[in-house]
Order: structure tokens, then C-alpha cells, then sequence
């Protein structure tokens, strides 16, 4: 199924020329699909649109148009009682399925699709609803408003994914996300078209949902801080309903904390435990030399392969530090007895015994690349946190692979890394074509020790939806201006839908403000970042728990500025051209709004304890303004500034590159750059470094 | 009951002085308290919070103090994991509540709370849980961001509502609104202490509420859009858990077509029916003079009012035109043997039936001023849209009343215009001490032509939040500038509940401009408001449906344009003290950044139908901007500028005046006085103009 799928994705791909991406590219999708032509005039969406389902009917089908035509309300802001589903063959839009889906969906199911609008109508067909879902979400991605109202241009599309496997993760054991807010960002992967949500349900600081089984897993391991089966059952049904499957995962043996605080018989030492509050690894692990370990495990997957019915079941299985077992002389001697030469061999042992128990429950094993070892079957998934290189190496031992690497949200980086992370780069770009099969796809991954309800959407959108595109796309799209160009229209789209990644913001810099009026702190927070990779642990004044508040300005800032993106181009543009008044004058504009800020900004900070801690950010984004002017001053008058000032100036980027209460100015490399011109210096090429280092 | 808590109420209106009264201001509180004494310093709001419960205990109780920690965790964006229900005495907050409540809500139960804040602690006491309620709102209300963290100031509160009866209506016949928006709308209510939500249930429009003895009201009269009973009884118990009843209306004998399309034979007129689309009043009645008539509404009223567990039901009554009486011979004869001389003897006897019927079940009617005729007993509650003269003689008559005249938020009044509202005012500030005691309250009403989910929120809050200080506050609070420094803040706390009037907004205009970057639209969107009253049927270039989207500029403009009342505010300082540098420089600013957004905007025009029929509109701001800055000049040189100039700019001014795509520039009549002045002419004194004429 699987072999097919991606057989036709990679002819498409070829088909797909520049011309035709061009074409595709104006049109605002994301993802792009494989394969668009353009034709004349448009489809007018109006009050009186219709939908009429066509060939195969079934339930869920109709769900799906329902559920579309709220979508298509929502967008243009139409009313509920028109826009509906007819019988009749003139509706605006005719589905034409061919057949319907499993009730639990598959690994590898057809997703194509084929989309014509016409001026007088348009048709969708497919050969399952999945493709009509993923249909439903171009054609609205295809309605924008123009001068004659909303509308949908005319053309044809042909489109099928790349990847059968497009994931997102989200941990819900660090922190506790609410079930509403899952179910709004299931919203924004069926925009995208994701088909995975990998969840993420426990953590050394979290157990997140009732057993049954085990009520003391949930009810001492969650602070009363998780799902009950009933809405994990309404989770599943919301994201089948969009075409997504719901994939568990639960950790063991490390990333454990949480189980023992009910269990502590499960531990390899003695307990007694408490849900840990702390970020980082930790020692507890389970003990996989005792009999009761896989007894409780046995029944506990059992129950949770009844309630989750996804094929595949996730048993986490990374960062185990070994301690406990280091320290236990009985596990020592097992392992002495069974010829274990190493902590390895014994978890390898563990995942053999967990993975017979999983199958035994009729599920097929996934894990972090810890778990990859040749005594394991080949029908095993390995989900990669290192790289496309450790997805090339189990490809070709025969296992099945995801690419996690590059698409972790949680490390603020921009959306073009993210974009640009390939699952079939490095060694993977030389596997045969039959290994090439085995990597199934990716998933970007929501680690949350920074996340809560309020900020989350912000971390995963707009960004996630660059992955999506690459992971659905064809693999030569890489034009990373189109990618920016577009990114923009689908996060609106996803506010639409309710996502709060926008409308946060504001909500969290009025808390910070502590006033209504935000505009001085937004001159600010627009041009920040919060620092990168996993250097907030390195760079807080003190560690941070799960009973931190996150309520600062590093929870609020953007992953990803687009304010000093715009900016550093502007720059690039003025200095490749030298200065123009056009090109000038946004730039003078923006550095004297910087400059004169902070005497804005500065009144607050006595009056909120939250923006005294970025004072400093403040005075040197002031400092940046004033130093971008003066340096302008000198390129106008075709003069270069003495080297006392430029190394003054130079000594104010320095300081003004150290990150401040944990984050980063992003426009720091841009004024370099005009003052390094301003002095006559050699400024790297645009090509180079015309982005901030993330 | 009533009698007691308003006697309470007036003496503690009288004990709070003026000097009280501004010291209650500074602390940001709406509605404001009625008695409050400012202690020393502060108590530090951090995640080691806790409360405990002493005195009595109740299941609800417990779930008042959650929801209060979940709302002071969004406040402060800290963590669920901390900030917790404690049974130690030291507790941060020490709740003493001396009884429950019942299990239903009645009017007239005891609201009052006693909250005292300390540096270490906090304890409120109350009667009853719902006074409970209404204290931990003003506690969260207490808690600000200040320089050493979020921080509750020392203070020592005694409060009490002035009326029992504080509502909000929404009507959700003439557009559906879905549970979801209702419920973050009582969270609205909750924050403001109103404790009535009246939920406007039938409408020609649509039948919103499940019957399961008549089924086909719901199907045939709602176009699939209702609640089912499960709906509502899920919100009837979350507005219970917020101290609110829920007073359900159904509308009749007019105002009811929608009942009419499942059940014709109810009509004073052969049918068949459809929902109606349109707005206005319709001739569709029932027919009062069919025992048939009475047994249906017996049936029904009997279902309903087991659904709905108030001791209050509203029937509506009000805008029966009579057509369909005058028509129907049989109706007429009726009459006439009943020696009726009207149709409003006809309604009268109608009324009287009814009320019989709705007594029988256990209710109490309320109906609008139509209904108010002596034949009816002295029991029912008159709802008045015609003002507190109406009331007076209500309640001359003996009978209870509320005002929600001056209280339509759909006339997008300005807040100012609702806050000076008073029940007490006309002839009910003459009533005696007894009659005054039958003005229960009154109800901000929502009526629903022009909204929708996505503008609702926008068109209620945060205006309603000065009417519900108006109804809980003693009577001599009037400060209108006081009520507009606190707003905004009222506002913020609404925004974080979930509530969408300023998100929504910026969704809207991105709609609108059919692209993200909303920066020019927004520079015109800040200064305009709908038309105002019911002037947007008179001014519609088509008339608008129930099917008509609510997507244009209209639909998204504030009721009241905070900017353009700053602006006003600016010119009549500067007008008072001649130009100034720090007066002069900001209207520069204002007046410039108009001059230039016609050029910004104007590209966008050809490329959005829905902004295109603001073009006027951006153009008159335009030219304002352009007069104003001319005007400026005249005045920092002190010269008058000729009369043609004046003239012609008096012209500009006119056809800016002049309502455009249902929108009006609030700016305009600063902007004529600055321009009078300029030229020399008297200009009317700021007290008498300084405010838009709304």
C-alpha cells in the first residue's frame, strides 16, 4: 500500500515543473501540491453555494462536507442557513467519491485527490473521503476575496502526498494541555493536511490519563491533570473525523517519574516518588529485570490498546541514564546472569519484552531511535531525534523510520530550518528505492516545558505548516521567499479557525505591560525572539519547574520574527543597491521608532515587575536605532564614519547580541551590517547572511 | 427579601463620600464597590496562593474557589499546578461563608460580600455563596501587575448590589448563537457581577430550543440551528456555578413565525409558513381566540417550564401589529361578542390567558411594557423598552419592573450614553420608598440583526460592563471619565476569560483587507463606528436578511471608537489652552497619519469588494487630516485663515458627516472645531461637544 502510494507522489514530483510551481506559488496554498494548472476566470463564492455528494455516500463523508462549509462560513464570514448540501447535480461544488474509508484509519491510505474549478462550478473527486478531506482543505485555501467578492480561481489540480506519515507531537505530560485546546490545533493539521497526532501522555512530570487498570497512575501521577477515557475518546473520534490518526505514547522505561508515584514497586529503586517538577533527565527508570514489571505492563498496554485503536502504539523508550540500574545490585546480577554487557543490552532486553507485548495486543511498536537494535522485528517504527543519517542506517537494517530531527518546534528555530530539514538528505539521499520506502514521513514534535494553554499555538503555528508542506510536497520545492510569502495566509487562516496564535500575543503583552496600551512594548517584542536551541536551561537565572509561571516576555515573543526578517532584507536590498530614497526611507522609519522607544518603554518598568526584567533589551534596541541612523547619516553623504565611532558603535552590537533575559534581538545582524557600511567595511554578502543566525 | 438587601444597598450609598468614591477609582474595580477603605501596602499574588474554605461547606462552593483559581491563573499566567485549595488556616485567602444557597437561584438573594486584603492575607466573608461570588471577582479584579510582581492592595471592601435584577439578553432568534459563545459570554457576566442572563429564545427569525412534545418547532423553525434540551440544561448549570439565572423568553403572540412553519394552525392566518428572513415586525400572530391556541401553550409552556428552572418566564408581547386579527373574520367576531374594542383588548385577553397557564406551572410571567394592563396581577414583571417613566407607572400600578431602554447595546451607543442610563431617573426618581422597591433592575439587551459568533462580543463588551456598574453601584456614581479609565482595564480581563471582542477584530479587517498586513486599514477602522440606532435598515443599499453576511467593515468597527474619543478629547485641551508643543505634537501626529492613508490604503480598494465601499470613507479621513494640519498652522502663527478657506474646508467636513457604507467618521467634529478655530469662529465649549454625538 505504502509502495504505491509513494510510487505515484515521486512521478508527480517529476511532472511538477518550474513553470508549474510558479503557477502553483501565486496561488497561496500550503501545502503546494504536486501538480496545478491554472485556467481562466474564477468560481464567485456567494450565500448561495452548495455542495452535492456524488458516488459513494457514507456518514462520514457527510461530517466532512459539514464540517467544510463551517470552514468556508468562517472564512468569508457567511451566514449558517445558506451555503448547504443539495441533491441537486448543479451545486457549485460536486464531490465525486469513488469509495469510503476504514473506521479506524490506516497507515498508507489513499489521500489523492483531483480538483477541478470551473467559472460555473467545481469537482472534486477521490478515490476515499481521506482524499475528499484533503480536497476540501485546497479548495478553501483556494477562496480569497478580490474585487469581485470572494472567489476561487480557476484550475486544476492533481495531488497526493509524498509522505504517507505527517505527524505532529505534543507533550502533554510536562505540561498539561486541555483537551479544547488539542482539538483546535487537530483544526490547523487537517489546514495542513497532517494525519498524525502523536500524543505524547507521559513524563517524568505527568501521567495524563485514567486508567482503569491502574487508577494511581492518573490519579497520583497528574495533579488532577488529565483525560478521562471518554474525552480520549472524543479526541480520537474529532481527529477521525479530519482525517487524522491518533497515535499514544507512553515512556518507559525512563521518563517514568510520574508512574511511580503510584507505583513505585515499578522503579528500580526503592520509592517513595513524587511527580517530578524539574526539567532535564532524570534516574528513576523501570526495572526490566523483575516479572511484575511486564505483568503490569501486559494489562496496562492491554487496556490502553482498547482505548487508543490506532495500529501503532509508541513506547517512547529514549534517555534512559542507567543510574537506578547501576545502583541495584539485583539488577546487576540479572544482568550478569543473562550476559548483559551494558545498560543497552538491558534495555534492549526491556523493548524485546515490551514489544511482544504490545503485538501480543495486536499493535505494531514505535520509538525514539534509543530503541533500535537488530533483536527487534522488522515491523518495528523508529521515530528519529537525531537525524536523517540514523533513519538511513535503520532503513537499511530493514526498519521503518520518521524524521523528528530538524522539525522540533520547541527550539525556536525559524520556519525555513524547519523548511528545509529533509528526510531523505544525507545518507538517506543514497538508499535504494526500496529502503527509500521504509521512511515513512515526520512529525514535528511540541516539547512542552515551555508551553502552557496560552502560548502553545504560537509555538507550533504558523511554523508547523512549512513542515507540513515539506513532508506533503514534492521534495524539490525549496524556494524559501515562496515559503514566507505564503506562510503568512495560513496563519491566518488557522486564527480563523480558532487557533490563538496571534490573538495571544497581545493578550500575554498586556499581562506583561500591565496596561491596555501596548504599543511601545510591541515596538519591542516584535523585533525579539526567545533564545534558541536548548539554551534557556543554560542562560535562567534560576532553574525553571513545572510550577514556573509562563507569563514573561520569552513566552510571548515569536519564535520567529518577521519584523526583523523585513528589516534585514531591507538592509540587504539598500546595501546591494547602495542608498535610495524608496529604499531608505522604511529603514529610517523603523530605526527611529527603535530609537526613540525606549523613551516610551521606560516608564513602565517600575510599574511591572514582569518588563523591568527587560529593561536592557530596551535600552539597546534604542542604542541599534540611533547607531542604524547615524550610519545611514554617513552612507547618504557617501562618507565613511571614523573607526573610533564604528568601533563604539561595533562595542554597542556586541553588547547588544548577548541575550537578555533569555532572548534575542534579531536585528542585531542588520545594523551591524549598515554600521560595518557606514564605516567603509566589508560587509558580507546578502546571500550569506541576509538571516539572523537561528 | 428584596426589600431588606435594597435597604442595605442605600444606606451604603450614602455612607461612601466623595473622598471614598476616588479612592475606590484608583483601584480599577468595575462595577465599583459600594464601600471601600484603602489600607497600607500590598499582598503578593505568587504560586504559592492558596485558599481554604471555613465555615460552611457545599459541593458548589468548591467549585466557585476552582473556578476562581483558574481565572487567577490566566490572569497571572501561572501554573494549575500551584495556587491550590488548602484546608490550612494560614491560607493566603480565608473564605467564611455563612450559608449555601438554593438550589435554583431566586431573585433577591443575598449578593452581599465583606473582603478584606492585608500584607499577609486575605479574608472574605459573605452571607450566602454567591456573595462569595461576587467578592472573589473583585479580588481577582484587586490583583495588578506592579513593580515587585501581580499584587493585591491592602484594602478593606463592603459591597451589595443597588438592584437584585442585572441581566443581560441575547437574542438568538434572529441569528443563532452557539453554546459555546453564550457560555464565555456569562464568564463575561460573572467578571461584571450581573446575575440575569435572558435568553431570547423565538424569534420570526428561528426557534431556537428543542420540544419534545412539539417537535416541529425546532425542526421546521430553526434551519437545523438550536439547542437541544441537554444544551440547555448544561447551560443552565454553568451559569448556575457563576451566580446567574437564566431567564428563557419565547415571544408570543407576535414575533412568532418561526413557531408558524411547523405549526400553521397556531396562526391568526392560513399558512403554509417559512422562516422568515427578513427584519421589522411581521403580521404573523397567534390566534388568541382558539381554545386550540391554549392547549398547545399549555403543553408547551408546561415543557419549558420544566426545562427551564427560574421562577420567571418571559413571554415576549411586545410589537403585535394586528393585521392578521383585523383580517380574520373569525378573529373580529370574537370580538365583538366579547365586547373587546381593540386589538389591544384582544392581547389583553391573550395575556390573562396565558399568564393563567404560566402560573398554573409555578412560574412567574414577565413580558415587555406591551403586556402592562391592570387586568393582570400584580405578580408579573414588566420588562421596559420605553423607558423609566414606563417603569414609574408600573410600578405606581403596583407592578415590578426593569429598564432596558438605554440599555440596546445593538444601537451602538457610546458606553457613556448606556452608564447615564439610570432606572431611577424621570418619573421613578419620584416614586415612594415602596414603589422604588418594585424597580428591580434592568438588562442590557442584545438583539441580533447584525451579529454573529465571530461579532457578538464585540457588540456587547465592554460596554455592558458600564451598565452593570450602573445597576450594582449606589446611584451618585456618574463619573463618566472614571467609568472610561476603567473600561479598558475590564476589557483586558474579559479578553483573557476568552471572550473575543478585540481579537475578533483584527480577524475581521484582515478578512476584509484580503491580506494580513492590516496596518492602513486599521488607521481607518480606529476612527469610525456604525451608524447609530436602527439607522442602519434606513441607510442599507439593499435590505439586509437573516441570510446577508456579516463580513463587511460594518460588521467588524467598533461600537464606539475609543481613538476618535481620545482625538476629541486632545482638540478641545489644545482648543482651551491655544497650541501647546506637547498638546500640538500628538494631533499632528494623528491628523498626519491620515493625511497619508488613503495612499497606503487606496491599492487595496480594487482588490477587496468588501473594502472597496469604504473608499469614501478612507478618502474623507483623508482630507480631515489634510484640514486639520492646515488648521494647526493657522493657529501656531495666530492668524485666521480666510473665509473661502474655511468655507471649503467646512464643505470637506459636511460630506464627511455624511454616513458612507453604514459607517461614520467619529473624528469629524473635533476636527470642524479645530478647522472654526483656525478660522477664527467661536467654537462651542468642550464640555458641551467633547464627545462624538452618539
Amino acid at each position: 500500500m505504502v509502495r504505491t502510494i509513494l510510487g505515484v507522489v515521486m512521478l508527480s514530483a517529476i511532472l511538477m515543473s518550474t513553470g508549474e510551481a510558479q503557477v502553483a506559488e501565486s496561488l497561496n496554498l500550503m501545502p503546494l501540491p504536486a501538480k496545478v494548472q491554472l485556467g481562466n476566470g474564477r468560481l464567485p463564492i456567494d450565500p448561495s453555494f452548495s455542495v452535492t455528494i456524488a458516488g459513494h455516500k457514507e456518514p462520514r463523508l457527510d461530517g466532512v462536507v459539514l464540517l467544510f462549509l463551517g470552514q468556508l462560513r468562517r472564512q468569508t464570514g457567511m451566514p449558517p442557513i445558506d451555503m448547504k448540501v443539495t441533491d441537486s447535480p448543479s451545486a457549485t461544488l460536486v464531490i465525486q467519491c469513488a469509495a469510503g474509508t476504514r473506521n479506524v484509519q490506516e497507515l498508507g491510505e489513499d489521500e489523492s485527490y483531483r480538483l477541478e474549478v470551473g467559472n460555473s462550478g467545481a469537482r472534486l473527486s477521490a478515490p476515499t473521503t481521506l482524499g475528499v478531506m484533503r480536497g476540501l482543505q485546497t479548495f478553501l485555501q483556494l477562496v480569497q476575496m478580490t474585487g469581485q467578492g470572494f472567489a476561487a480561481p480557476a484550475v486544476t489540480i492533481e495531488d497526493s502526498p509524498r509522505f504517507p506519515w505527517r505527524g505532529l507531537m505534543i507533550d502533554v505530560g510536562r505540561h498539561f494541555i486541555p483537551l479544547e485546546v488539542l482539538k483546535r490545533n487537530l483544526d490547523g493539521m487537517a489546514v495542513v493536511k497532517l494525519n498524525v497526532f502523536h500524543w505524547h501522555l507521559s513524563e517524568n512530570q505527568g501521567f495524563r490519563v485514567e486508567s482503569k487498570k491502574f487508577p494511581k497512575l492518573h490519579e497520583m501521577g497528574s495533579d488532577g491533570l488529565y483525560y478521562t477515557q471518554d474525552e480520549v475518546r472524543d479526541l480520537i473520534a474529532y481527529a477521525h473525523g479530519r482525517g487524522i490518526r491518533v497515535v499514544p505514547e507512553f515512556d518507559m522505561p525512563g521518563h517514568s517519574t510520574a508512574w511511580f508515584a503510584g507505583y513505585p514497586e515499578l522503579a528500580s529503586a526503592p520509592g517513595p516518588y513524587e511527580i517530578e517538577r524539574k526539567w532535564g533527565v532524570f534516574d528513576p527508570a523501570m526495572d526490566p529485570t523483575r516479572e511484575e514489571t511486564y505483568k503490569f505492563l501486559d494489562k496496562f498496554i492491554g487496556e490502553m490498546a482498547g482505548l487508543f485503536p490506532d495500529q501503532f502504539f509508541h513506547i517512547g523508550g529514549d534517555e534512559v541514564n542507567g543510574k537506578q540500574w547501576d545502583a541495584n545490585p539485583k539488577i546487576q546480577a540479572f544482568m550478569h546472569t543473562h550476559g548483559m554487557k551494558d545498560n543497552n543490552d538491558l534495555q534492549a532486553y526491556f523493548n524485546q519484552r515490551v514489544q511482544k507485548i504490545v503485538s501480543k495486543h495486536g499493535k505494531t511498536m514505535l520509538g525514539w531511535d534509543e530503541i533500535l537494535r537488530p533483536d527487534l522485528p522488522s515491523s518495528i517504527v523508529i521515530q528519529s531525534w537525531r537525524g536523517p543519517d540514523s533513519l538511513s542506517k535503520a532503513a537499511k537494517l530493514g526498519y521503518r523510520g520518521l524524521l523528528s530531527s530538524g522539525f522540533y518546534v520547541d527550539l525556536m528555530w525559524s520556519a525555513e530550518r524547519h523548511y528545509l530539514a529533509e528526510p531523505m538528505s544525507g545518507a538517506a539521499a543514497n538508499l535504494s528505492p526500496e529502503e527509500r520506502q521504509r521512511i515513512l514521513g515526520g512529525e514535528a514534535c511540541m516539547w512542552s516545558e515551555y508551553v502552557s494553554p496560552e502560548n502553545i499555538d504560537s509555538r507550533i503555528w504558523p511554523r508547523t505548516a512549512a513542515i507540513a508542506e515539506r513532508l506533503w510536497s514534492p521534495q524539490d520545492l525549496r524556494d524559501v521567499n515562496s515559503m514566507y510569502r505564503r506562510l503568512p495566509e495560513v496563519s491566518q487562516r488557522l486564527e480563523w479557525l480558532g487557533l490563538t496564535h496571534n490573538s495571544s500575543y497581545a493578550v500575554m503583552l498586556r499581562r506583561i505591560a500591565g496596561t491596555d496600551d501596548i504599543s511601545a512594548l510591541k515596538v519591542l517584542a516584535d523585533v525579539i525572539e526567545p533564545v534558541k536551541d536548548y539554551t534557556r536551561e543554560e542562560t535562567a537565572p534560576a532553574p525553571a519547574t513545572s510550577a514556573s509561571p509562563l507569563n514573561r516576555l520569552v513566552d510571548a515573543a515569536r519564535p520567529e520574527s518577521a519584523a526583523a526578517r523585513q528589516f534585514t532584507a531591507s538592509v540587504d536590498a539598500l546595501l546591494a543597491t547602495g542608498p535610495r530614497p524608496e529604499t531608505e526611507a522604511p529603514l529610517r522609519a523603523w530605526l527611529g521608532r527603535w530609537r526613540d522607544n525606549e523613551v516610551a518603554l521606560e516608564p513602565l518598568f517600575a510599574k511591572s515587575l514582569l518588563l523591568n526584567e527587560v529593561a536592557p533589551l530596551s535600552r539597546n534596541l534604542s542604542a541599534l536605532g540611533a547607531a542604524g541612523l547615524a550610519a545611514l547619516d554617513y552612507l547618504d553623504r557617501g562618507e565613511h564614519a571614523p573607526g573610533a565611532w564604528a568601533a563604539q558603535q561595533l562595542a554597542v552590537v556586541e553588547q547588544a547580541k548577548k541575550p537578555q533575559a533569555q532572548l534575542l534581538l534579531m536585528v542585531v545582524p542588520a545594523v551591524e551590517k549598515l554600521i560595518r557600511a557606514g564605516a567603509g567595511q566589508t560587509v558580507s554578502s546578502p546571500s550569506a547572511s541576509s538571516l539572523p543566525p537561528n
